[in-house]
């Protein structure tokens, strides 16, 4: 028999619970012993509202292998997983917010206990991703980890391509649709994908990596133009979650960026997430699939409680040495570059002198548009600046190619 | 200590050898202790060539926990493996063609003497594809398997299609460069393709699938016209193996077809291998990556091995069930037909009365080609073979579109 409880009966814990019953026949002996929410009205009913409580004592009393947190955010979460895990109990949970802040003192904890922590669902929801890069590549040393990591924002930057939409709008559809948030901010700000980002890259890497390091950008002031300029030169743009290791050092950036139509991320729409692993024995492996909704959440969680319940699947490992990390700069990198600018001629004569292969894609109003291809993205932002003192141009945005 | 012995040492063994070698600090404990090959000469220099053999008994006479097959083919693989199980150890294959012929049998022997049978790197190469399947989406019920699964194949298609190349041309270019064997024939006649889709079926299905009932269609006849075709219509050709669960029926084919510039398998070009799994869930997760190769697939052996040590990763299962497959039909089909005839002009004028949306793609010599769009493949099929008994069109060839 094993006894599983769940912190929250919201999106997630609902998904979970209908799959549950649904296997019920090939799982003999799972219970279902208590369910925390914070108001029980809301859950009258639905299956299971018999278990369901508001006391945090109550919950913590009934004895249970498993406790499902599906919560989210970090107060009370962490204090309950905390409590869980001293308790000697598993925990599964899907909670990117709780994994980046406090994964490794949370690892510490379930080591010290003898009990396993598992987070499949707090990276690309649905898609198989943690178990198949510790587990199936575990013979390879990860050498990069490009990803879409969050649905919200690529569903509001496919709207945003398709039907030429200021990000505004195509927030307010998003929102309206539910792929976002009333408070969108940790998903436009690039925050969610930094957090997704920071528990790969320490996985993949084996260091600590914190994610309030990772060089962040979000979504926000793309503009229309940028994509009317993307389109003119065969590209998209994707918010993309870029991390590599280079000897000892971690370089990360979440920002977004041109995608080539030949590239895997050019199919990756809406709401999907999609992650390319580059292993130096296997090469690039690619994963894609819904980062987020009810069944496929719940079905990544349920992948966790089986992987305890048969004693499959790795145990969480701790990375003690932290590294610095470094904000990616792409080798052979081409940018293009908006500048502002008081003298259209004379800045486009003047960007022509300083770059090699400067193609002008446009110009507007008070700005000029480049796209840029040079031997480093150091070297390129050296002589944007050089630009902005020399009073050529004002300032400039810039969106990189992924190559 | 963990004892390890290879059946094989060629391509696959080689970057074995090389993946422990690299690992060697991470694994404590691993010995490899014999390595049977048929031809001690050609590994003199080689690493570990003290402990080469080419007799069986002396192979067979060594402790040793995992036996890793990598010498491929049927005969002796069966009986080494069977030899090897039967003994009491684990054992970890690459070899598709052995379990698709055998894995239910091996399974079985596995089973009774309660070892472990792994078969990671028979499907996909390094892609991660059986233990995510089994279990990451463990929730699901999987509804289809759509895949990519012979780079040789892909290869060939490739070239074909972006150098204009007639099929021998291209054949010869990758054999050439060693993605073909010099007999192509299991690959480019899709049997490959089929054992991997029957392995990936029977698993995801839980029913006995045998490679043999799929409908399988090689790559041999397709035509540079047949590329043109597809290029003015946007879509590319690719060999797809795809199979469904609907009820209690599997369909199953695998078969040369269109491909739009939408899908994720238009950017699966070259030998890269990729598969799409429709879960019940989860809906869709892909994989992508390449499906040979020595550390490629040496990276799926290794991942293998070690969840024999580390005791993780599901058992073998058994299906009993033995199903019947019925070849895939496509619902609400488009196809492009080329018609042989002897009449264009009648035969044209006879197509458009029989199709309603009958999109005259070209016509050259004694042909005539058509996109079809219609409401079921079965209804096509019986209208094109009334066209034929009515003498309008004499032989016609298929290529459906994927969706
Ligand atoms: N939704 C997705 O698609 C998705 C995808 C990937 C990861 N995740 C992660 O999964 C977790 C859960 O997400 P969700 O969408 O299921 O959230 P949700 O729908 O908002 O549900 C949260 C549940 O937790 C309960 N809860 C919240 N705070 C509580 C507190 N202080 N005390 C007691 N109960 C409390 C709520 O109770 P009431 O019902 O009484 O309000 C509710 O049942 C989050 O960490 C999220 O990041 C979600
Ligand atoms: N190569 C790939 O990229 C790839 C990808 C996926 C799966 N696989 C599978 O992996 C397996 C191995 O492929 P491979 O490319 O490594 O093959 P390979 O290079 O031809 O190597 C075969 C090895 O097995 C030995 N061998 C063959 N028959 C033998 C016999 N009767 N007795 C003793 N030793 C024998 C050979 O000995 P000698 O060296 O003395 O000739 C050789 O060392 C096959 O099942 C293949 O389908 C391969």
């Amino acid at each position: 028999m094993v006894r599983i409880s769940l912190l929250g009966y919201g999106v997630v814990g609902t998904g979970l619970i209908e799959l549950l019953e649904k296997n019920k026949d090939k799982l003999e002996n799972i219970e279902v012993v208590s369910i925390l929410v914070r108001n029980l009205e809301k859950h009258e009913n639905k299956k299971f509202s018999e278990i369901l409580t508001t006391d945090t004592e109550e919950f913590f009393s009934k004895e249970t292998d498993i406790v499902v947190e599906v919560m989210g955010g970090i107060n009370p979460a962490y204090e309950f997983v905390k409590r869980a895990l001293s308790l000697g109990r598993n925990v599964v949970t899907a909670n990117k917010d709780l994994i980046a802040e406090y994964g490794g003192k949370l690892i510490d904890i379930a080591r010290r206990k003898d009990v396993n922590l598992k987070f499949e669902a707090s990276v690309g929801g649905g898609i198989p991703l943690l178990k198949p890069l510790l587990e199936s590549l575990e013979g390879n040393e990860i050498k990069s980890i490009t990803g879409i990591l969050n649905g919200t924002t690529n569903f509001i930057l496919t709207k945003m391509s398709r039907e030429n939409l200021c990000y505004s709008k195509a927030l307010r559809e998003a929102q309206k649709q539910g792929f976002a948030e009333a408070n969108p901010e940790s998903d436009v700000m690039g925050y969610d994908a930094a957090r997704k980002l920071a528990i790969l890259s320490t996985l993949a890497y084996k260091k600590k990596i914190s994610w309030k390091d990772i060089n962040t950008k979000g979504i926000t002031e793309l503009e229309r133009q940028d994509f009317i300029y993307a389109k003119e030169l065969g590209y998209q743009i994707k918010l993309i979650a870029v991390s590599k290791k280079v000897r000892n050092e971690v370089y990360a950036s979440v920002e977004p960026a041109l995608i080539d139509g030949d590239s895997l991320f050019s199919q990756i729409n809406d709401e999907v997430n999609g992650v390319i692993f580059h292993g130096d024995a296997v090469g690039d492996v690619s994963f894609t699939g819904k980062g987020a909704g009810m069944l496929p959440t719940a079905s990544a969680v349920y992948s966790d409680i089986l992987d305890i319940i048969k004693g499959r699947g790795e145990l969480p490992t701790k990375y003690e040495e932290e590294v610095i990390i470094k904000e990616t700069t792409y080798d052979k990198s081409s940018l293009l570059i908006r500048m502002k600018t008081n003298d259209k001629r004379s800045a486009i004569k003047a960007v022509r002198e300083k770059f090699n292969k400067a193609q002008l894609v446009g110009e507007r109003k008070d700005e000029i548009a480049f796209y840029l291809e040079i031997e480093s993205e150091v070297e390129i932002i050296k002589l944007l600046n050089t630009l902005i003192k020399e009073g050529k141009i004002n300032s400039y945005t810039r969106l990189p190619k992924v190559s």
